[in-house]
């Protein structure tokens, strides 16, 4: 029940929080930031229980290290809110302007989805992110971190919901849940929450996926492709494939799968092995990659797998529609590369992979919200509605349509008295609360 | 497995369609409007073969009604085409541009969304819309229409298939499904289907809702509200009041429930309806209303049940703010109306109701992709994400993010060798497949 209260609490808040003037938002992330800072040292705090916690229960050392939350860490997500503030207001733009008749307008306009439940890993930082790009487009939100923050999560929690209320948000827009309990309550509270994002592990999202009627945005795997195509420049092509697959492995957006074109196999195979071996990436090639190179054996299942380690599977493919079919079946939406110099192989390419992200010589590595210049993201969408791909701002809205008239009735235009006109209008909504 | 099959098929054939031309597309649609034409004696013929067995079946006579698809109606469709051909291609649109850094642009472009299943109802008409709609939009569609129009339905598939195919466009990407249990498994398809649009009633919607993990858009009430501020010019509120309850009752856009302000209640009441009674409206009034005017009781269900009917509800509300929370806690988030003259109340009205379409001084029943200069609509949509409201072309298509570099890689960035530019770029994605 208690789920439930805070669900209520959210949506009574969300329907004030789309009528929030931007400056009233801009200036309660401005006190939230403040407020982080001048309480640093509580943060700091909240953070060495949990990471003394994580000590005695021996925490993996990844897991540590993301759940560490310094002085240093706090002034970057204060840096972060710096900028979102610089942002444009998702909300209230008008998307379009339609003259039905004469002094009949209709007016599309953005405005908040209403209640977001986020359930978030163990870094504390992604908690002030996602709060904060929900305050920002006026919606609601219910967040779940990862348990071994939870006495930081608390206390963050605690500072934005104090400060923010002072500043004018409606109270209750901040609910912080505590226990995978109230995850299952929450995935029922389709009445009241309009939107889930989940992060964390495959077999989480698809949990979630499959356990609610709310929508859920988000990804499942992030199975990337790499194709070197026959007019590929091969030294960039090494250079992309391992900084793809070896910047950072475990994350969604690193290479899986490398697919090299018969024609230029012979070349590019031994230049792009050498520099992923060098970076301790172990090769799983299918049958032609290992009359080329040594390596270990590609199985069908490797071409369905999201190693997030320095592993890669290597196939030789018959030209680039056997490429992109390759990617098409085994591929999971996300992120898909081609390397070449040939412009209208990158066309075709772009066109045909159904990815989030078709990239044309330029590492995997970049899809990404922030690289992407959309201020911090929310989380990565392969769905195929809404939003696609790194999900900033602009996937935190949707839009009303506004119609104003003077007293027009249907019956008149359906029985010819009147006619509509139908013109494009350039202007914006004019009423503002 | 056989529907197994057609998701398959209507899968292989999108992901060609996404890369078809506009011209490609508008010949095809034209080729299909010549087709309807030439063959509309078999059309008119196989349909009544379905009028024949609804007779036989004492199909009631509003169904009949709906099913009937006379030449008349056939030119309809036809003309409905040609206004298709001539709306802008929604697919290949360059949404944004960035430069993320020198040689490395981000451009953001619309896509179709790949594989839509459409449910619908008896009038043969809305497979030629909802087709063409995905054809035009680069869609693959499963359409599975009212069973009472099974031959009437065979037949314009098979038209809109084969002539579509000889314009070039892929084959499979229109399949009909027959039975009950092509539809259940269809629902289970959500590695080859990637939205469901159920139109139909209130039950069977939810139904749908409640039995795929296929992201569903549409709606299942429409519980829509006019609401008499006290500023009201009463006569234009008896008008509107009328158009929208009665001007087609059988609708999701007409009224349910009229919500009068107590300021104005004694005046306005009695005049509305008087307007009501004559058009033979059966009004259902709370205690107060009932002070004032004759009429039956309301019940809490009321203030939740779409009558369809002619049957309105009505309630005095201590001004707007309790209007906002009743529509709000009774609505369905469809369409919602205030009659004022007062231009700030409108603001607030308009801002505060959380519906896909708010209305200020016209008729609910204008909430539809035809009156909104849509050209057609494959459905109303009270989802809170991707579209709501009237669904037209825009609704089709989300987007894939495209980025061009030449050779650069994350870790230079990481590592601080290079840095973002993140500029705004007044350019539309260079490649053309």
């Amino acid at each position: 029940m208690k789920v439930k209260a805070q669900a209520v609490s959210a949506r009574n808040a969300s329907r004030f929080l789309s009528a929030l003037s931007t400056d009233k938002k801009n200036s309660a992330l401005k006190a939230i930031r403040d407020a982080l800072m001048a309480r640093s040292d509580e943060i700091v705090r909240a953070n060495e229980m949990d990471l003394q916690i994580a000590e005695e229960t021996n925490l993996a050392a990844p897991l540590k290290k993301r759940l560490s939350f310094p002085f240093s860490k706090i002034e970057d997500v204060c840096k972060g809110i710096d900028s979102l503030i610089s942002l444009d207001d998702p909300v209230g733009k008008t998307l379009s302007a339609t003259e039905l008749d004469k002094n009949l307008e209709l007016f599309k306009v953005s405005c908040p989805i209403g209640v977001i439940g986020v359930i978030f890993e163990s870094r504390p930082d992604a908690l002030v992110q996602i709060s904060t790009l929900c305050l920002k487009s006026g919606n609601a939100v219910l967040l779940k971190g990862g348990s071994e923050a939870e006495n930081t999560n608390t206390i963050l929690a605690e500072i934005i919901a104090d400060v923010s209320s002072r500043a004018g948000i409606p109270d209750g827009w901040i609910q912080l849940l505590h226990t995978r309990e109230d995850v299952g309550q929450m995935l029922s509270m389709d009445e009241y929450i309009d939107l889930i994002i989940p992060r964390g592990s495959n077999e989480f999202v698809k949990y979630i996926m499959n356990n609610t009627a709310i929508p859920v945005m988000g990804h499942a795997d992030g199975i990337c492709h790499a194709y070197v195509h026959e007019a590929a420049d091969i030294d960039m092509a090494a250079s992309l494939v391992t900084d793809s697959k070896t910047q950072y492995v475990a994350v969604c957006n690193a290479v899986e799968t490398l697919l090299v074109d018969a024609a230029c196999a012979d070349k590019a195979l031994p230049v792009i092995a050498a520099s992923l071996t060098q970076r301790g990436v172990e090769i799983r090639g299918c049958e032609r990659t290992r009359r080329i190179i040594d390596c270990k054996e590609a199985r069908e299942e490797d071409w369905a797998t999201e190693y997030l380690d320095y592993i890669i599977s290597v196939k030789v493919v018959d030209g680039i529609e056997q490429a992109i079919e390759h990617i098409n079946t085994y591929g999971s939406g996300h992120t898909d590369l081609i390397i070449t110099s040939d412009k209208k192989a990158a066309a075709l390419f772009m066109s045909l992979v159904d990815s989030a992200d078709v990239f044309w010589n330029c590492s995997t590595r970049f899809a990404d919200g922030y690289r992407y210049g959309l201020g911090a993201e929310v989380g990565i969408s392969t769905n195929k509605i809404h939003a696609r791909g790194p999900v900033g701002l602009e996937g935190l809205v949707i839009y009303k349509y506004m119609l104003m008239g003077n007293g027009q009735v249907v019956a008149d235009y359906v029985e010819g008295r009147a006619e509509f006109t139908h013109k494009k209008l350039a202007k914006d909504f004019p009423l503002s609360n």
